[in-house]
């Protein structure tokens, strides 16, 4: 299919929780393709992705779904722990690592309540069929769960004298700020005007987003045209009725 | 606090999220605590939990959190992985425990939609006030998450002809078959209608789980006063107004 070390399966067309492995392997540098963005005559698009989840004797429950030689595997979180450890993109006693896996975990969490805020009620059904509960939802997730959330990753930082509140981890950059940091930019693309009241309660947070942003693949990566931007079929979207009122500021 | 190599700190009274941490380490035949079923007086209790959540330099968003000498981690499937692969009940090679991981991220997956059924628009509300909105986001998960979900686990194990359809990594046993059962015994708890029809679909994955339920730590703790049984304050709720109607068979 390609000569490539590492394929990332994953649906075309939205960054969904692709992007997540996608900001790893892009930041570890790594030689990958992703193989949803091929075309169908190179064994890419949908196709390749629908083929690859239920292939093997370990068939994944959902993409993105990562081959390393034969090695097939599946959950985003997984998928960026490996690849995480395998390119130093972590300290490597365990300590840390468990901590980065932790970290990791706790922005897929959130990553599904966001996805939960437009589809409260049945994950198959459009939006419009549910979206007097997606009010309520995303009310509460706007009120309560980011602030939590952020609130939390804020607090690891600050509990973290050693590297100055910079990194989670202390002085060292590690993979799951990449995940943070989508997370941060799904929230910022979603719920702009929830976040403009967030934002200033969780600087630390912020902070560290900008200094992830500005990581020279990862700002190479996110001009390229692999980098595919949030719109409304992903897990972040902008639906304006689901975000805090306009407030004139 | 005490003098077991393994503490487990998590909110007494349920088996929620901890459950799937107490069967490894019983599985394990581990030298471990539950400090949240300790008395307050040994310096158990909730409160032990709440003060653990936010200690240290990397707090934990939510329990469970283990402790293991000096390292303090949480995350459930985290914290599974971890003691699965240092207690061998997983194979050693890689791809084993990438596929391990999977499974064990997948069950988690499974287990936060079975939450949201009766807490389906805000965390913190109660049921009573969400309960139209409860009965809408079961009945999805009744008729298409859940098949979805085992039925997956069945591919797992119909693919790998390895070890017979017993094991979801071949001949083998390994620690995310423990997730797998308690993810069975609690849908089997909340939904009992919807189970009796969805069973007979997922004959390899009820086989597994009677397999599990016999292994002999597992069965002597679940007869122990350790093990705490399901009730409408956990994950897995028993409401009948949200499983399937009562079918006269």
């Amino acid at each position: 299919m390609s000569d490539a070390k590492f394929e990332l399966y994953y649906w075309p067309g939205i960054p969904g929780r692709g992007e997540f492995v996608r900001l790893v392997l892009e930041e570890a540098g790594a030689d990958w393709v992703d193989v949803g963005l091929l075309p169908e005559a190179q064994g890419g698009g949908a196709k390749a992705i629908t083929a690859m989840i239920s292939k093997g004797s370990v068939p994944a429950y959902a993409p993105p779904v990562l081959k390393v030689g034969d090695v097939v595997f599946s959950q985003a979180p997984n998928i960026c722990s490996y690849l995480g450890e395998r390119f130093g993109l972590v300290p490597a006693d365990e300590a840390s690592r468990l901590h980065a896996r932790q970290f990791q975990l706790t922005v897929a969490d959130a990553v599904a309540e966001a996805h939960d805020t437009h589809h409260p009620l049945a994950v198959m059904k459009y939006y419009d069929e549910q979206k007097d509960a997606a009010k309520q939802r995303a009310e509460d997730f706007r009120t309560q769960r980011i602030p939590k959330f952020l609130g939390y990753f804020e607090r690891v930082l600050k509990a973290n004298t050693q590297g100055g509140g910079k990194y989670l981890l202390g002085r060292d950059f590690s993979y799951p700020e990449l995940a943070l940091y989508q997370l941060v930019e799904g929230l910022l693309y979603a719920f702009p005007n929830a976040m403009r009241r967030v934002a200033p309660e969780v600087p630390g947070v912020m902070a560290l987003r900008q200094r992830i942003a500005e990581r020279p693949r990862i700002a190479a990566y996110k001009k390229s045209p692999r980098a595919q931007p949030f719109n409304p079929h992903g897990i972040f979207r902008h639906y304006p009725e689901l975000d805090d009122p306009n407030a004139t500021k």
